[in-house]
């Protein structure tokens, strides 16, 4: 490879070496995975951001001299080998964590042959595909009929959501803006809700005092009779009671707001409900963890991210609809280039006019592969094993003294914890608190630069710094689980 | 592969199946690209959608009794075989096409890392290389500081500029709302902009009316006398001239708008300028036609693609920035969770409070790889021999009776022509574009079954259906421009 430059490969260079090129990255990939998997591997190998630039080269060259085919497989080690391992058993940081091989494959496979979903001129079969799980996910909600679409992200999943639900009130906006609007619509959401509901307020030109913050009860969820007096002190102020969004499993604490008494007011006062599942949506799989989303079917729409719970790939969103072709209504612009009424096949199956992307990537291939390798059967075990292990963490913190439950009885995978040092073991309230929340963060910074573990802290309403574990994983074991506990109180320890 | 399952494979698995079954994808990918390399092989064939779902098994089924690993592998292959073949020569339906390998390798190793854009903890190297090849985007613009991100599509990136416009002139409709304005801000564009133009403007709740659209003259670009006109009446309105979209390089036509006139005007009555370089924006990297792009570094942001004239895969689209700090005090809503700022590295990494995102897929390594190979004199090289190749089409229809060209002096590598029929050679005005728009979708329906050849068309203004063929793909030679042409002399004197 390395008498060859990039110009030696296809299209203008020869087949074999394309295919020594990409079986020898090939192979490297595959190294890194089995390393990954091995629990001996660090997560990461830590380095402050000005240090990392000293040690890898990332410039950006204009020469034509260009690399052979030999330096960029270094490129691409160089990039492995700082890269934080996030399919690592013991890589617990974030919501999205592992790596699935089928999905993966998928991604190859989606690589190789570079579609645009926007057309089914051009992706005929993914475009089949994406109906068929667009579909099956319906169904797991309760639906019979309706819409969705694949959209880059659950954040984006939920302004689509927000987006309908405001065509549907003030369908004229599409055309005359909120500049026309003589009353403001209103977002109703939990406390916790994720960030991206604001951000969805500030983009369409609601602002994010259109969004009220509904008070939760002492497990995270949304409070029913507070959002009344909320909704009712809204009509009172002459605005518009738009949209409730109940979360189905809060980023922090996993709650799940009580969607069936939610829904009940969003009937009463006509009022869209929109139930952000992008975390919890996998549940939806378990006939045993599925009353948790009840209600759901009850929804306007619904954010699912098959990107979390369900282990695929990022980006793997989806934003659902019980109604068909609102999304078209809402969306659709009728650009001439793309969407010819006068095409030879049936146009209906063209999604470009449904989205507010133009070019949109293939994100549900591999997911479909995923569903092809094991059923939704094989999500429900796998979705099981994380709440088992859910359910072995929290009995190994109630017993030991080191630590203290933020909340006792989570209701997603999400647990979130104190290490108590024992310097707190005889302090109480605030100060007990303060200084629990302080070792946190110093933990964590021990934590990257050992790089055996990740796990993610935050503080929350009055709750200064704590762990929050996400068990989304599915490499991960109940001797990760311990490796986890094992560490932070090493670590707590020794400071 | 036939023994064994998904849960054969890591982590629950072995190293060994997983090795297997991943080379035997992968051999089965290189096989499509050497195929698609070939021109013997269709560009697609072509199903209606209802036979295709009759003859592709697309089933997502429940049953846990799950598909062996060859079963999977063949569910590839029956992928693959009915997709459009994007990356052929013979493939000019879209802007974004082509298959660069060096790009693929790089998708290859974002997949296997699975990785989220959002914070240097968990993207160390890639946050790095975003930035460095932001920089280099910059560089070539013309700018020396200023910042810019990454987002899922061009249409998206414009619609992170026009929110930036919103917000530079109304800080507080981030939180108060488009409601609380009383002067509706305006936003100028050409007759022939991108429909993401007015997407932006009906998803920020501006809605389309506020998009006043600009003649354009002979040539598709827009009318600086015109755009003064309309910016004046706005005035007069009483309205806000926000910004102005300036197209470098529209879809159709291929036109770049008169940056530095129209900068001016944005000078002038103080508003936003926007260049939409999506399509055009590779040309910066080529000494002989960044001029047509003249003036965009006095743009106070740029969409610009690479996974169109550049090569890269789809998604890669950049939206960039003059000054700094902009898309920060624009979108950030500092979630606690993510972006704490008692982390013990410098937090000004983390990029993901610049974002409307939360999880952001890595767009930006494969685009890393391509510059690494080539530098930007290789992408020069790359975008002249588009443009070499555009002349030679330009004077082969002028050459044949058999066509009519839309434009004869195309900017970009958009060229648009009629097939004449030998029935219209006797017709004159109106009744003969009538026949010719007839007769092109007619020639594309018969160009879809026979599968050789993908070209697009639509109508435009007063023109009936016409082809628009665009040249972007890496792999087309002058052959593939003969053979295009060729072929719609054939299938046109066989109707
Ligand atoms: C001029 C122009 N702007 C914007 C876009 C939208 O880009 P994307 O398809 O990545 O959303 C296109 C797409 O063709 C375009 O031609
Ligand atoms: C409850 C919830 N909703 C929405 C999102 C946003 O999803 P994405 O990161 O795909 O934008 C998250 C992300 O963690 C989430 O936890």
């Amino acid at each position: 490879l390395s008498g060859h430059s990039a110009g030696d490969l296809l299209p203008r260079g020869s087949v074999e070496v394309t295919r020594e090129f990409l079986s020898t990255l090939v192979t490297l990939l595959l190294n890194y995975v089995e390393m990954e998997n091995d629990r001996s591997t660090r997560v990461l190998e830590f380095r402050h951001p000005k240090q990392l630039e000293q040690i890898v080269d990332i410039d950006v060259p204009d020469e034509e001299e260009p690399a052979n085919l030999y330096q960029l497989i270094l490129d691409c080690q160089q990039a492995l080998q700082y890269q934080v391992r996030s399919g690592h058993p013991r890589f617990f940081n974030q919501i999205s964590t592992g790596l699935d091989i089928v999905s993966l494959a998928g991604e190859f496979l989606t690589a190789t042959t570079n579609s645009n979903m926007f057309t089914y001129e051009v992706s005929p079969v993914f475009v089949l595909i994406e109906k068929a799980v667009l579909s099956k996910m319906r169904e797991l909600i309760g639906w019979p009929t309706g819409d969705g679409i694949f959209a880059p992200g659950g954040s984006l999943s939920t302004l689509y959501a927000v987006h309908l639900a405001r065509h549907r009130k003030f369908p004229t906006v599409k055309t005359k803006g909120m500049t026309s609007l003589s009353k403001r619509p209103v977002i109703f959401t939990s406390a916790h809700c994720h960030y991206s509901i604001p951000t969805a307020a500030a983009v369409l030109g609601m602002g994010t005092e259109s969004v009220v913050e509904i008070a939760v009860d002492g497990r995270g969820r949304m409070s029913v009779t507070e959002l009344e007096k909320e909704i009712l002190a809204c009509l009172e102020r002459d605005d518009v009671p738009l949209m409730v969004n109940a979360t189905a499993a809060t980023t922090v604490l996993g709650a799940f707001d009580p969607i069936p008494q939610i829904a009940d007011l969003c009937e009463k006062y006509d009022i869209w409900l929109h139930v952000d599942a992008a975390w919890g949506g996998g549940v939806l799989c378990s006939s045993k963890y599925r009353t948790l989303a009840q209600g759901i079917e009850r929804a306007n729409s619904v954010t699912w991210n098959p990107h979390k719970m369900m282990g695929a790939h990022l980006q793997c969103s989806a934003v659902l609809t019980r109604e068909p072709n609102q999304l078209f209504s809402c969306n659709n612009m009728s650009a001439d280039y793309l969407f010819q009424q006068d095409k030879h096949y049936n146009v209906e199956y063209d999604t470009g006019d449904k989205a507010i992307q133009c070019g949109r990537r293939n994100d549900v291939f591999k997911l479909w592969l995923m569903w092809r390798a094991k059923g939704t059967l094989g999500f429900e075990r796998h979705v099981n094993n994380l709440f088992e292990l859910r359910d072995y963490l929290v009995s190994q913190l109630k017993q030991f003294d080191d630590f203290e439950m933020v909340l006792e009885e989570p209701e997603c995978t999400n647990v979130c914890f104190w290490y108590v040092p024992p310097s707190c073991a005889t302090l109480s309230g605030n100060r007990r608190y303060e200084r629990m929340g302080r070792i946190t963060a110093v933990i964590k910074a021990r934590m990257m630069d050992r790089g055996n573990l990740m796990v993610g802290y935050q503080p929350l309403d009055d709750k200064p710094n704590f762990f929050r574990m996400i068990i989304s994983n599915h490499a991960s074991t109940k001797e990760d689980i311990d490796f986890m506990l094992e560490e932070i109180v090493r670590i707590g320890r020794e400071l």
